[in-house]
């Protein structure tokens, strides 16, 4: 039995594009993974007008309906007063609640102030929802089998709120289906190529899994959810699936699983292989640096690198030859590979990358447009470069080259083992 | 005359946590940045019953209902066939959105598939609108005075639809109110110190002018609004509470206005002087030569960086001497001063910017906690430095420094023209 859930959330910052609406995703996050199946996510107003035209529609729509949002204690914060007169109850004074705000003003050597003694009265028709975190009670409220859920906005109040308090009566009150996921991390192919790839094995899926291409630059994630009843059943579906996609995709498109991410799986194959890596990089500015020190420990395999943005710095500190550079240009097979030569010799690394190419949006020439991009990788048994076109695009160009180039260090370690 | 927009984005990803919601908060900004009033945003799931139920409420709440999702390639994008059937409307081939995709396709050396050929086939009843960064066209539909706009989800694709093609047409369509807006961009101060700093200009502010404080990692934007009607007064009151927060904050710590980043405005002030710069990044790894490299045109003024990550590279690339590295650490005032120096002779730039730190988590002692920071300048006139304490999060640290280092380099070129 599936348990429908909408959340509203309630605040003019949301609409005007203030704050990023991340408490949505937390909650549907951990809804999904307790079975439970988020319908609508919904950001509204602070007006008593939006929040009764919010609950009239969701009540009708949803078994569960929460919301998070305007119960602070100052003037615009009005989800109290809405939700009382929504669900015609009186106030009352809660002791519970009262105390837990003066132990939180105490706890900052403060008095309570007028505005906060104020949060300790509630809705007499609401069972009330402790809250660790902060002076705001939640409020639990049913009508016609709906459960209506009202709980602060501050992400750390509200978090714990839900973990604590909120889900573990959701899941008393409600059935709630069986639900497993598994997220394919794949580089190199588009959503179409992938597509075209896998479609024996996504026509293949039975009805209660789903498969989803989800695309971020260089990358696309396939999700497969399964939802159903029986646990162990859905589990080994799941890991099925997963591995014939993988084995059809192969370990050069799928890098690894659940949102690890390139520099993390290539990071751990560095470390376990102890090789060493360092980079000379034109076009991509320092990016495939930035992008390999973001992971903790990486100086165990990262020794340093060269952006070489000029040519002068290509020659001198990198021994590029000048007669290259003036008879195929910075951005050609010969330089490139020169200046993989000279990083791994620079820093006495295993392996280094290098890139040269036209980032634009100035620079490129009918022989050579903006996107011409050459990637070199010189290892321990010489030097591979292969070129690529990547688009018009100064910033994703960037982009690509570097996840294009981090991806062929990981094939060629993962290839020189075998 | 208010225009009410209501927002539907389309994906199960959203809605069980996967990816935030920030397609929704880019046009919530935008949208209210332009005299639109955002009524609602919602999230709902890849389904035709969601997609319909949401457009039938919709419709008759909103003037304006902008969708984003579900136009790709793959079968788990639906909603162009969903719009079709709702709108009752035929399929046809549009020559434009094929000659789009095909020459997409041509640039990175594939030919047309088939999933991306039927991309092509738009509803009859449906304005089509042109995508410069994607193969999903969108469409324009009206019913009932209301217009029905549908985007795709990627957001590089949306932001160009939505800035080129659906607002310009939107605000030829509708009246909306007087919306003015200035962003004072700010580096250096926490939003709780800039409040203080600026408490007396903020509360001279008029009824009808909003400040608010958006902040992200090293930076505060403030953000005056000002709505009405009076066009002429809106703008010239705004100019002025704009110039009193600037002159009491200072040029240090205001870089530039309405979303310029610090390193557009480095980079004008660089190519004005004709002025060069290298980077010798140790801590950074990279991010300070990356970020500079993000301008388009940055050849010109950015000779090229070292990240020497390892003491080896300190010393071998930028000279640094060993006796110094031993005696004071890798993370000192001595050291960062010399790769400074280095780098500045190894580029032969104007500038060179140095940073080492203990970025985290791991290597931090109770002399030199992880944070711990050294910034060096070294320039015609010699060389600065500072140390900075900066976090216990690797990622903030790292951007935080090369915030600061970047900041610093602009304070010095303005400083030396004084």
């Amino acid at each position: 039995m599936r348990t429908e859930v909408e959340i509203i959330n309630i605040g003019d910052e949301l609409l005007i594009g203030q704050v990023v609406n991340t408490n949505a995703s937390w909650m549907g996050s951990l809804l999904s993974q307790n079975g439970f199946y988020v319908k609508t996510i919904k950001a509204i107003a602070d007006s008593a007008e939006a929040i009764e035209s919010a609950l009239d529609y969701a009540t009708k729509n949803a078994q569960v309906v929460l919301l998070s949002g305007g119960l602070g204690p100052t003037k615009d914060d009005i989800t109290k007063k809405v939700l009382a007169k929504y669900f015609d109850s009186e106030m009352y004074f809660n002791e519970q609640s009262y105390e837990n705000i003066a132990r939180l003003f105490y706890s900052r050597g403060f008095p309570v102030s007028d505005d906060n003694r104020l949060q300790a009265f509630l809705p007499v028709k609401a069972q009330a929802i402790p809250n660790r975190n902060g002076t705001a009670y939640g409020m639990w409220f049913e009508k016609d089998n709906t459960v209506i859920v009202s709980m602060p906005g501050v992400p750390f109040e509200m978090k714990t709120m839900m973990e604590k308090e909120v889900l573990p009566r959701l899941k008393a009150r409600f059935s709630v289906e069986v639900y497993h996921q598994k997220v394919i991390m794949t580089t190199g192919l588009g959503e179409s190529m992938l597509a075209k790839e896998i479609e024996a094995e996504e026509n293949a899926l039975p009805d209660y899994i789903k498969l989803a291409y989800l695309p971020k630059p260089g990358f696309v994630r396939l999700r497969l959810s399964a939802r159903g009843t029986d646990d162990e059943q859905l589990k080994s579906e799941l890991e099925y699936h997963t591995s014939q996609i993988v084995s059809r995709l192969g370990e050069k498109v799928v890098y690894g699983f659940d949102e690890e991410s390139l520099e993390q799986v290539l990071g751990n194959l560095l470390l376990n292989k102890r090789l060493t890596v360092s980079t000379a990089e034109s076009c991509t500015g320092g990016t495939i640096a930035q992008t390999l020190t973001t992971k903790a420990g990486s100086s165990a395999y990262f020794l340093g690198g060269i952006v070489s943005y000029s040519n002068e710095a290509k020659m001198q500190l990198l021994g590029v030859d000048k007669v290259l550079i003036d008879k195929f240009g910075a951005v050609s097979k010969e330089v490139v590979e020169q200046m993989a030569k000279g990083g791994q010799q620079a820093f006495k690394s295993d392996y280094c990358i290098a890139t040269s190419g036209i980032a634009g949006p100035g620079g490129g020439t009918d022989e050579k447009p903006v996107g011409t991009t050459w990637i070199a990788l010189a290892g321990p048994e010489g030097i591979v470069s292969a070129k690529y076109s990547l688009g018009e695009d100064r910033g994703r160009n960037i982009f690509r080259a570097s996840t294009i180039a981090l991806n062929m260090l990981r094939m060629a370690i993962i290839e020189g083992n075998d």
